[in-house]
């Protein structure tokens, strides 16, 4: 099953995708759907008002969440090039809500910064509270998949040993455009890419990641209970614009494609902020 | 003014306090009151249902702000004990509202750590939407202040460069118990502390904080837009348990009374999560 949080004339709303349709499930957006208990026969069954796929307006995939955790250096292959040992821990910091954006949307650069970064991201949505899990309770909390690109505003990142001033500037992130559900997530590792400008930035796989979608909410929910709607970025393979010799940016009008394949695509273009 | 959340046997209720009594606004807590661009007014001429102040029960103060953003190295004398410089930049990093407790209620000991420590804070609570602030700008956006215990599991904290995961433990959090508006703040530096068992472990004055309230505002709004009920966590000075030799942490049944002079006083029992 995919669903999305999409705008309409009346609101935002959540829909699920069939093809070229998607139907109302009768919630304002994917939080609110993941919150009734019943939310995969509820939106299996939902016949509201339909929409064709071609002309949506994609809000963030859930535009409210409670939590945005996101984790850092967790792609064995951008570990190892840059050196270093496999972490014991994952790295955990945070994003808030208003750093969201749409799938389409402009992602806003901010007049402060010339050094906004991209990474791509393969991203956990949860489905049911879930706290103190083992294996088969984080698999069963894990709604399903989709795509984020953690824009980063280096110089604010690294202003101070805490990198979250840097990550959740107003309108930078965009998120969806639809979640997919596991089951229908192809088998082994996933192909994961940016572009910018129609040039090949990042590419590499998900089955790089050190720590995997079920092991991160095993360790989360030690910490607090993760709840519907959550959103856990899963970090970023090599070949961020930073660590580019000369550095990459986004700039004024540059369009940045992220990728996960099976999982969706995010269209985005940059905008100086006004 | 002053203002709190309370629990009622309907749910949770905004209330104004005057000396002995507390009378609901009308509204079901702090951020929905402060969401009214009269708040001030409806607080002040507020006339619900009356309550003894000697028996409320305190739930944080705001429950479910936006954002909750925390200050690090904030203080004079604690960075130069320390052999630091001032920093030219806050450290900020994030709780998540699941953290939080109110006033007078058990702090949650997770039992996958013995590093559970203290850190008073002087909090700043967000009354309008504020972005880009200049000075009066940020001033006018500050609703009030209020007292914060940023208890910090420090063992999670450090396991990576990033706080985040030993700063968002589930129930670990007071906040509150009452905001005070700026107008009643008294003059100058305010004492500010924290006694485990009757034992002063901090104590200081908030004169020594190298980015005050008004700084906090216009640096973050810099960031993205602040929020009514956003929460903003000033830094503690020095006398953590963590620094002590030896170490000195929360354990179960112990009391941390966290006090800002003229603002408010957390009084909570520690209790090892079962």
């Amino acid at each position: 099953m995919r669903l999305a949080t999409i705008r309409t004339v009346a609101g935002t709303r959540a829909v699920r995708l069939d093809g070229e349709t998607a139907t109302e499930t009768g919630e304002a957006d994917l939080r609110a759907l993941l919150s009734r208990p019943d939310w995969r026969e509820h939106a299996g069954a939902a016949a509201g008002p339909v929409h064709a796929v071609a002309g949506l307006d994609y809000a963030p995939l859930v535009p409210s969440p409670e939590k945005i955790l996101c984790i850092g250096l967790n792609y064995r292959d951008h570990v190892r090039e840059m050196g270093n040992e496999l972490p014991e821990y994952p790295t955990v910091f945070a994003k808030f809500a208003p750093a969201l954006v749409g799938a389409h949307d402009e992602i806003e650069l901010p007049v402060v910064s010339e050094q906004v970064d991209y990474e791509a991201e393969l991203t956990v949505v949860i489905g049911s509270s879930v706290r103190n899990a083992d294996d088969a309770a984080a698999e069963a909390a894990i709604a399903g998949y989709t795509v984020l690109n953690d824009v980063s505003v280096r110089d604010y990142q690294y202003r101070t040993s805490q990198f979250l001033q840097g990550k959740t500037f107003e309108h930078s992130t965009p998120l969806g455009p639809v979640l997919v559900t596991p089951d229908e997530l192809p088998a082994g590792g996933l192909p994961i890419s940016t572009t910018l400008d129609g040039e090949v930035m990042q590419s590499s796989t998900t089955d790089q990641l050190v720590f995997g979608a079920v092991d991160l909410v095993k360790y989360l929910s030690t910490i607090l209970t993760l709840n519907p709607g959550d959103v856990i970025a899963t970090g970023t393979p090599g070949g961020v614009g930073h660590a580019r010799k000369p550095p990459r940016y986004l700039t004024d009008g540059a369009e940045l494609v992220t990728t996960v394949e099976g999982v969706g695509e995010l269209r985005n273009v940059c905008r100086l902020a006004k």
